[in-house]
């Protein structure tokens, strides 16, 4: 390294003090070794799924074996509390074991086969078709996990499972943990006698932007912001060979509660909402950000009570707190908002942040047409009332793409229930009844994924089982031999593959 | 109609003769209300399965009935013999047919559910999970099949059997054939008392452009060039709300004969080349366009004997035709690329191309990276000819992304056929052993994509069951009562989907 090279410093966002020595950017000459390690590592995708379920079984155990080492340094690189952190790791151990089970229950590889038939018009021969790893494939890790979204998060665990060698963008928020993983998976890797460039993370924004214009990139993840996401969308459509990318960017999650769940349970609902919005300083990707309560809903006392007992918080970084605050700043000048409630005073030293919840009205959200309806990434909400059932869904009507969507009701309820529940649909990925988005299962039938802005391709998802499917593709054999086809593919089904053979879906 | 209006004329290839009456194009008021129609079939997307496949069906009995007369109107426009747009009538219909057979089937829904499991860590809801339509679907229309990659084509089964509202951009080659099928289809639709918004057909580049950039458009499919696919996938990359299009575009299809193939049957293999590349005035999206032959092949003489007994043939358009001929002669230009055969000599009117067969050697290749192993859309083909394995696989390293791969050996031959396999696997969504890569088999496990440039995203097909996965997104329902779900995700499994139910596949 010669004295002009750039690093990243990991900052305590409690105190704004540094942790640890800062970690150097990945040099263009040190990129180009791992993106050609990454290109040679080809035959980690035709290994067999017992192979890479054990890697991912290894770098799990290997997480919560150095949790009690990892997670105080991420909670001084990120500000998040230990207990949420160590949770965390759990979530993200699980993770890459569900997608060691995934790839050994083998449906992910969507086999299908059709036997020849040479007196059909036009003739029909043996095809044999599943699903390939696309490639080399690069991550960009989010800021607000920096565990379950960052260097070994599901976008990793998923695309590691898929065959894909995998290379991740760390996140400048937390650079000593990510190398810190980096070296702990790295070993795993070595250990395993898989190839090196199986495995690899870069520092530094050139780096990422570097290699995700560069050809032996072929497919990309991202947790971020809309902004950022759409710029490395950009670049990644305007490639010469353009490649997925797969991007979750910002999500407002609204939560409408109907006049019959106030009635019935207002005061819980208040509450919860409280807890859900400010969960991890309201920095989920899930946090709901607008909650449409009847006019007359008469919850602003135990609102402002539940706001106003939540401590103040660091968020992950200065950059985040000061665009949070000054988002907050230009919604609370906005004619139509008002105040409700703040949350406890935050300290002057780190980059804090105390809750914050608004209220206009659904008419004023019709009218204005998007700002209003912005994500606030940080512990705010907004309140939206509405007068009846038209004003509601002419507000909803502006709402655009989200994760996840969420309906407050009772089973005997004379609202239009049902109507509520698919203009819910028509803009989320998930749509939560009586609950609350925060806390995303990590399971089979999970959807993590939305219209835009909530990600850049509403048909994927980046949380559950079926988050591997971005990173594989089709390949069809016609007329191959048994003994040149892939293992899994063969006659005898040796890997025990569910199959749908002749139209017809076989289990096992 | 003003006087100003612009009109889409057929002109008939095999003459130059206008073939009946100009179509109007689509005016921005009228598209404007093809636009309005489709974003109001919502309800479309959520009919049961057997009303999409009764429509399906009814679509391909229409055709199949109206054959007689759609036809030779297909001959006029496009310059394609009656014989093989037979056959495409039927291959259309029969693609209607799968379509309603896999959506009866109803795997395609990828239905997965969890139960509820409040003491796990986090606590695991109840999530039910399947795919939904993604909205109004635009197609833009290929030339070179005007039923089956047309207005009733593939991409237009596919669509409306996921429950997408389709608007078709005809393609200007077959306007009046267009015409003729959108009011048969449009006929169907309204006997069905489905919405009107269900199917439109729109004429006009203007028209296309803009119906892309409309926000109500939700996913688009093409078929055609790499620079028209290229330009619109820019569109839609560039939209405030990107969305994904699904083109397939250019592919140069190469074909590997080894030593022992050429040794064994090299005559009868020269002969099928000369067909396949031929076959439709190779304009086929599959057509072989580069033969790879061991040096010293000794197949000159048949493969020229073979190229020169084919007749000249009317191509689809005058321009289409002039591009192939700018083409053809600038690759006939190239140093290191030098005449093996011509076909029989194109008459003067019309828009008639004469095959022609090429020759240079893999080393060229290698070293020319990239203008000789373009795409020559028409009856072009340039024989390799290497001289060992490693020149082979040199100048296979440079061919970009193609719908199909083929691969002529012998069962007992000791060129290292599995690599070959590996690398064609690598650049080829379909692996041909000792087969042709024309004709298409419409079946359960066909895959037509490949990696770029074939097309837009490797992931998907465009023929085959699975084609319809484009335009769906999963859709997750958390503690969704059961009179709130979709029928189809309900307990009692009304439409005996095939379930993923807490990580168990069953299939009914």
């Amino acid at each position: 390294m010669t004295a002009q090279s750039r690093t990243v410093q990991g900052i305590n966002p409690r105190s704004g003090e540094k942790v640890g020595s800062p970690v150097p950017e990945t040099s263009a000459g040190q990129l180009g070794e791992v993106l050609a390690a990454a290109a040679a590592a080809g035959q980690f995708g035709a290994s067999r799924p017992s192979v890479r379920a054990g890697l991912l079984r290894a770098l799990a155990d290997r997480l919560d074996e150095r949790s009690g080492e990892l997670v105080p340094l991420a909670a001084a690189e990120s500000g998040l509390p230990v207990a949420r952190l160590t949770g965390e790791v759990a979530r993200t151990s699980g993770q890459l074991r569900l997608f060691a089970e995934v790839i050994e229950d083998g449906a992910y590889l969507e086999v299908i086969t059709d036997s020849a038939n040479p007196v059909a018009a036009p003739p029909l021969p043996r095809l044999r078709r599943w699903l390939e790893p696309v490639g080399p494939v690069l991550i960009f890790a989010a800021s607000n996990f920096p565990f379950a979204f960052s260097v070994l998060g599901g976008d990793t665990a998923s695309a590691l499972a898929s065959g894909c060698p995998v290379i991740v963008k760390a996140h400048p928020s937390h650079p000593g943990l990510s190398r810190l993983v980096a070296d702990l998976a790295s070993r795993v890797v070595a250990d395993l006698d898989l190839p090196p460039g199986v495995f690899a993370v870069i520092f530094g924004d050139d780096a990422g932007l570097d290699a995700l214009r560069d050809p032996r990139i072929t497919a990309a993840g991202f947790t971020g912001s809309t902004a950022g996401g759409r710029f490395l969308l950009d670049v990644a459509a305007s490639r010469r060979v353009p490649i997925p990318f797969y991007g979750e960017l910002g999500s407002i999650n609204p939560v409408v509660i109907t006049p019959a769940a106030v009635a019935a349970r207002g005061a819980q609902i208040a509450r919860d909402f409280a807890a859900s919005m400010t969960l991890g300083t309201g920095q989920f990707c899930t946090k709901p950000g607008l909650l449409f309560l009847p006019a007359g809903h008469g919850l602003d006392e135990v609102l402002a009570a539940a706001v106003s007992a939540i401590d103040a918080a660091p968020m992950l970084n200065a950059r985040i707190r000061d665009q949070w605050a000054t988002g907050m700043a230009e919604l609370a000048a906005t004619p139509d908002v008002e105040p409700v409630a703040d949350g406890q005073p935050a300290p002057p030293a780190g980059s804090w942040a105390s809750p914050a919840l608004l209220r206009t009205t659904a008419a004023a959200v019709t009218r204005d047409k998007g700002t209003l309806i912005e994500e606030h990434f940080g512990p705010t909400g907004l309140m939206v009332e509405y007068r009846d059932l038209g004003d509601l869904l002419a507000a909803l009507g502006t709402v655009e793409g989200s994760l996840t969507a969420t309906l407050h009701a009772e089973d005997i309820d004379d609202f239009a229930v049902a109507a509520l529940v698919n203009r819910l649909r028509d803009i989320a990925g998930r749509v939560i009844y009586n609950g609350w988005p925060t806390g995303v299962a990590v399971a089979w039938a999970m959807n993590h994924g939305g219209p835009w802005p909530s990600t850049t391709h509403s048909g994927h998802t980046s949380v559950g089982a079926t988050a591997i499917r971005r990173w594989l593709r089709p390949v069809c054999y016609q007329s191959m031999p048994d003994a040149l086809l892939p293992e899994g593919l063969r006659s005898a089904n040796p890997w025990r593959l569910p199959r749908r053979a002749d139209g017809v879906l076989t289990p096992r």
